[in-house]
């Protein structure tokens, strides 16, 4: 046995436990047996024959500082021996003055073990009663199922990884760390949580982004038909708009504040940075009256399309003025800003009005942190 | 251009959404605009421009069925007119008959963008108002932050995958799949997130543990080193046992359910392991009165030490009467089997009493699926 690799979803036997300690950096339990309050035989028999910060853990309980213990077990299968012995240890550290809490690793069981949803629970709370039983006292002990520690929409990405690969993922999306999966499986959660009882049922969902979401879609889609028998899923619908550029023409974001109009941007802001924008007019206002401009190219021409003229009329005089050269990019400009500043204008007022009401905690939930 | 690859996380603009249809199959907005009930002019300019079976979604709208909205936005900078454009398509939605919910990306802009988390929520809370200003009906539409969709708990989760890398976390684990990321950063978040005031502000961990389970003692306590700013985090102490091996010699496990000792097995299924039980006996009752057992291969032995025998003068006296061959494995077993039967008859008396009184709601809440 060369390097040993502790592999906690693997099932064999580590025969030679001392390896730990060079390799790990695992500590001799033999150190802090002295300074235990009283000497449990699973400790003096080196059945516990190891540990991390344990002495540390021993002073704060001295001392009554807030002392935790964790630990938990994988619900897939019947309560055993192996099993007691962690109940053992839970009611000896209890005893010491420990609270005590338990995971039940119920998420973990059913995304690396595959087992079904009702085996897991079922054997967790198995578990649960032999704890009870064994000793533990109700008055100070937790338990928690992963998933219940949270919410269905939670559960929901516990239960997505278990039917999507890195490698499928990679292909939708490039290269991957854990916090992209983490987002991709919560904008899943995000699409599809809708067609659950627990939050409505709704089970037409349309979803409409920017074209560049649409990974996230194929990935939804994907997971739906996966989780169409044992949850119920369909597919969503989506619909794609055009991005909106920036007034440089590239696509309009916080990031390239200058190119962006935000909506309490101030009056002379909108102006200053309207005036600058990338339009599609000659070089000259010769040239434009004579060859036209180009609205295609044009920003402020965009924003007449998107928000300023909401009338086909009003936006389809305004390009053929354009393309024929009756108007230069000045003019056009100037009562872009007008038009702009009115509507934000409109807006701002009732912005103020929402934000000085508060929004209602019906309506959303701030997290503290 | 060649292939045309959609990065939900990156920032350049899409000029050729023609080639959107051809190699991701998304249809045109066309073969749908006359079914709408009412065409606004964002589906007839063209800036909605594409789709996934909006028909379905509109079919199921006019027949009354459930129908919902849901798209988000990443909370990383201020509002503005692109925002604004989604806004208004909800607006619009709503306006038809559908539910409307808005997702804050709020776990996402923290995880994959970075920003710090009361930046995040400040944004969020902004586009809220903005939303609502601009004409959402605050009876008809429901807004909710990622994280606060769930829990602290799960908050934690996804505030860790943003601080360790899939290099990282193979060099723990091995090969991973997203199944077994989740499961990893779900462990840290069990070992970590009674630290938190919400959960106690228990800031000494022990987390007992077999061996095995180290990896994930390694992962939280990087972790807690990497939180120890933003979340007050500390290392969690943690002690290790021994397995307790099954009656074949290898780790017990409820996968091979023959070699292992259930709680809840009868006295006969009990007595029919246990005799079958691997022990560290010699070939015949003669050379193991000459030469002694070998307890340290014994399993029988075992289940005394662990359980049987809590005296260690009599499991000393054990030992000596084993290896100086004044005793048969036979007899040993039979021993054996009697005081584990004991044990576990005491147990199930008990664990019946819990059973049927029902476990406390208090202790556990057990998932609806």
């Amino acid at each position: 046995m060369g390097e040993v690799r502790l592999d906690p979803w693997g099932h064999f036997a580590i025969e030679r436990y001392e390896k730990l300690f060079k390799q790990f950096g695992i500590q001799p339990i033999d150190n802090v047996i002295d300074k235990l309050p009283v000497k449990h035989y699973f400790f003096t028999r080196k059945i516990v024959f190891g540990h991390r910060d344990f002495d540390k853990w021993i002073d704060a309980l001295k001392k009554g500082e807030k002392v935790a213990v964790l630990t938990g077990f994988m619900p897939s299968g019947h309560t055993h021996l192996g099993h007691l012995m962690v109940i053992e240890e839970l009611r000896y550290l209890q005893s010491l003055g420990a609270h005590v809490k338990i995971v039940v690793a119920d998420a973990e069981a059913y995304a690396v073990r595959r087992k079904s949803r009702r085996e897991v629970i079922e054997y967790g709370v198995e578990y649960i009663a032999h704890a009870l039983a064994w000793g533990l006292d109700p008055e100070k002990t937790e338990f928690y199922f992963q998933t219940a520690h949270t919410t269905p929409y939670y559960r929901l990405i516990q239960m997505f990884s278990r039917k999507v690969t890195i490698a499928e993922m990679e292909a939708i999306y490039g290269k991957l760390e854990p916090s992209k999966i983490m987002a991709a499986l919560t904008q899943a959660a995000d699409i599809l949580h809708m067609q659950l009882e627990e939050y409505g049922g709704y089970k037409y969902i349309l979803v409409p982004v920017g074209a560049d979401q649409d990974p996230h879609i194929r990935l939804s889609r994907d997971i739906a038909d996966r989780f169409e028998n044992e949850l119920g899923l369909r597919r969503p619908s989506s619909f794609y708009h055009k991005f909106i550029r920036g007034l440089d023409g590239n696509k309009m974001s916080s990031s390239h504040p200058d190119y962006a109009v935000f909506l309490l941007d101030t009056p002379e802001t909108v102006k200053r940075k309207v005036l600058m924008a990338l339009t599609g007019g000659r070089a000259t206002a010769y040239e434009q009256r004579r060859l036209g401009g180009v609205p295609e190219k044009c920003v402020v021409y965009e924003l007449y399309m998107y928000f300023l003229y909401n009338r086909d009329e009003d936006l389809y005089k305004l390009y053929r003025d354009c393309v024929e050269g009756r108007i230069l990019c000045g003019e056009d400009k100037r009562r872009a800003v007008k038009l702009l500043n009115d509507l934000l204008k409109k807006h701002r007022r009732k912005y103020k009005e929402v934000v000085n009401s508060g929004l209602p905690s019906r309506v959303v939930k701030v997290p503290s942190f």
